[in-house]
This record gives structure tokens, C-alpha cells and sequence, in this order.
């Protein structure tokens, strides 16, 4: 298992008109999350993406739980809890306070920069599986 | 059942610098096609907003089948299969031509200004439900 | 001079907490008239795209009368009325029906896929300019 | 003259398909800035939002120097250097590391909840006007 969090300002751009945070705007916060918890073993997006390495999300749920509001600090855990393949899914739970918001996951595959699967690269994995041997 | 459909073209402003829409984007269509979905039946989102009855999305799932990018027109087809209680789920199929490009649901339930959960409204209801007639 | 024009329908996702539209999210209703402002001369920008050719915004300007909400369907004009060269501006009235929500305009320059600035196409500017003959 | 500024790590979110960031994606980037040049002299903005008080946008304007891309760390340093009175300008200077990548400002006014405009509140005005004390 390896788990990451970040703190994230709740942006007034990112609220609704029912006053609270619109649904689709915590799937930014999730990926914030998510390049926290690629660089806690070393891993980096923005390097991948210009080595021509994507992990596009192919599947994502939210569920949620209370509202996020502007004025609020969220705090997003991002944690892989089951051993990655081909497939990586990552979970989510987003936090203000001691109150959760909101729970989820997404699932990425690798591509290359015409979206076709790849093997996933070799050092990417050694280094994530690290945090699962023995299962 | 009761089903509606829109297209919308994709906007550059969607898209990613994967040359695809971003993942999050495509849950703003789902309400475009929503809001008609409702409007098949007799219902207004914006008069039951200005009457302060809101249908928040409380959970939401999308898989990714294949990409929408800049230039396509997206037609999404909204369906309300399961019959509908206290909470609404409304199912997805995004297309490109008669590519599929995500499949998912968003569940709603009912609440007031203060996000306080209320009892479906019942004009509302009844117009729905004639379509679950028998069911 | 060259104009075309376009309706949205305003979506819940584009508004904020004040309960209007966001500032930043007139923008993108921009890019949909000046797509079609495009069209209307025999261009288009998806095209472009795939051609590596980019009309990226140099500057934007915008100055907001009065809201636009949810329920609200818009209606943007775009034109051109300064003889195009190097640099091409656009201009936007955006309206509530009779009602001036905003106005602006962006300015563009062509560029390749590496960003470089390029000579605008030949095509696309013979077509542009037959509507500035005579200037 | 009153300063402040914010750090923030692109999201892929805010990218587009030319690879950079989209021009409109910069104006939030503006809000973190303003926000935190509110609470440089004891302000803040969700405090006036729930005590009814707003500062929209009512007039906007950005210059793209250079693009900002995923990956890179962006600096924004916002100002006020004229004299606020019913109106107040806010400067921005968007950096990446020493590279200009957008200038630009935002013109605000204060507004109830009902989109009225209202007296700038004294105690804000004190507190902001005693840094152009002199001039």
C-alpha cells in the first residue's frame, strides 16, 4: 500500500451556483493528489508526459458525502491499496476538517502519445511494487 | 424508462494537452443531456434552482472507452431505467458517430437551499413515474 | 467586416457561488462564436489543428455589464472589423437576450506546434480578407 | 502600493490540446493571487462572501507573453498600485522562474447578494487605504 496527501484552497472559480463546490471540480483535486502520491516513490507525470508516457484515466467514481465550500482547505488522501498491474486504481478520500466530502477512485492504463497501450515502463513499476512485496 | 439526447460540440477549451477532452469534462455534458432529459418530462432545472429545489449529484461514475477530441460532436443519450424513489440515477452513453467514448451514471437526491434533503416535489414525481407506469 | 453569431445555453457548471456565471467561463463561449465566425469564411479550426497550425490568444479583454445565470440562454456576436495582418482581433458582444452581459475581444497570431510564430496560410487569409476589400 | 503572491503547480486539468495552458485558465490562477493580496491587509474574501458581500470581476484583461505548461511551477504576483475608491484594480504578473509568461489585471466593485452595488465597507477600505496613505 502506499498512500500520499495534499492540502488544496477551495477556488470561488470551482463553486456553483448552490454555493458549494461543483461535482466535476474535485477531479482536478484528486489528480493533484495523484502527482503527490507518483513523486512519493519517485515517480514524476509531467517527466512521463514528455517522455511520451501517459496514465489517462479510463474509469473514475466519486461518491458524495458533504460539501466542499469556498473558504474551505480540502485535504485529499490518494492511496493504490490493491497490487498494480497493467491496471493502476487509485483511491481517493477528500477531507475538510475531520469531515469527509468525498470518497472515490480512478483507474489508469499506460499509453503512448497516440493513446495506444504500452507496457507499463520498467523502473515506473519496480519502484511502485516495491510498496507491495510480498503480496 | 424515459430517455433524451443532445449533442454538443467539443470545445477546445475541454480538451488536454493529451490531445483529448479531460476526463473531468465530460461530466458537464452529462448535465446538459440531463437537463433535457428533465425537460422530456415537464420539469425546468432553472425554475426548480429559482424555486430552491436542487438535484446535487451524490455520486457519479464514468468509464472511458475512447477519446473525444477538438473537432468532434458528442452526442450524449441520458436514461432513467431504474424507477426512481427518493434517489434518482440517471445513466450515460456518450458517442462519436456511433463510437462510444464513455458509458456512466450520476445517482441525485432532493435538497433545499441549505442542502437539507426534502421530499421530492410532487408535480415533479408524478410526471416522472407515469413513464415507470406498471413497473 | 465579418461577424457571426452563436446561442448557448448557460450550464450549471459555468456558474459560481454568487450565483452567476464565473468570469473566466465567458471565455470559452468566446471560442465557440469564433469558431463559427471561422466556419462562416471557409476555415476551420479543427482542421488547422490537425494541419499543426494553432490561432492561439496573444490577449483577452473583457468587460462584465450585467450576469448572465443558469437558465439563461446567450447569444454571442463575434466579429472582425479591423483588416486582419499578422495579428487577428475579434470582438464579442455577449447578450441576455436584449440585455448586454459583456463585452471584449481576443487577439490571435498564427503558430505552429512548437509555438513558433508563422506566416498566417495563404487560403486562410485570402478568404479572410475578401471581406476587408476595399480597406 | 500593496503586493502579494501565490505559487502554483500547474494541473493537467488546466492544460490544453496545443500542450500549454488555456488562455482562460490563468484568470482563476489571478484569484489565488487576490485572495491572498486580501489577506496581506487583513481581509478575506469567504469572510465578505458570508456576510454578503462580493467583489466581482467587472472588467478583465491578460496578455499571454509566453505559455505556461504542465509540469511547471507558476508564480503570481498581485498588486494594487492606484488609489482604490468604489472601484479597485488589481495588477498580476504571472511567472515561470524568471520567464514572463502573462500580465494583466482585474477591475472589481462591491456588490450585496443581490448584485446591487454597495459602499465599500469601511473597516476594508481603512485597512487597504492606509497602505496609499500620502498620495
Amino acid at each position: 500500500m502506499i498512500s500520499a496527501s495534499t492540502s488544496i484552497n477551495v477556488r470561488f472559480a470551482e463553486t456553483d451556483a448552490m454555493g458549494v463546490v461543483y461535482h466535476a471540480n474535485y477531479l482536478p483535486w484528486c489528480e493533484c493528489a495523484r502527482i503527490k502520491l507518483l513523486e512519493s516513490f519517485g515517480a514524476n507525470y509531467a517527466d512521463m508526459y514528455t517522455a511520451g508516457i501517459h496514465l489517462p484515466v479510463v474509469e473514475e467514481c466519486l461518491k458524495y458525502k458533504s460539501p466542499a465550500k469556498f473558504g474551505d482547505s480540502v485535504t485529499i488522501v490518494a492511496q493504490i491499496r490493491q497490487k498494480p498491474f497493467a491496471r493502476i486504481k487509485v483511491e481517493y478520500e477528500i477531507k475538510v476538517g475531520e469531515r469527509i466530502a468525498a470518497t472515490g477512485y480512478t483507474v489508469h492504463v499506460f499509453v503512448n502519445n497516440d493513446g495506444h497501450p504500452i507496457k507499463p515502463p520498467r523502473d515506473f513499476m519496480e519502484k511502485l511494487l516495491s510498496f507491495f512485496d510480498g503480496e
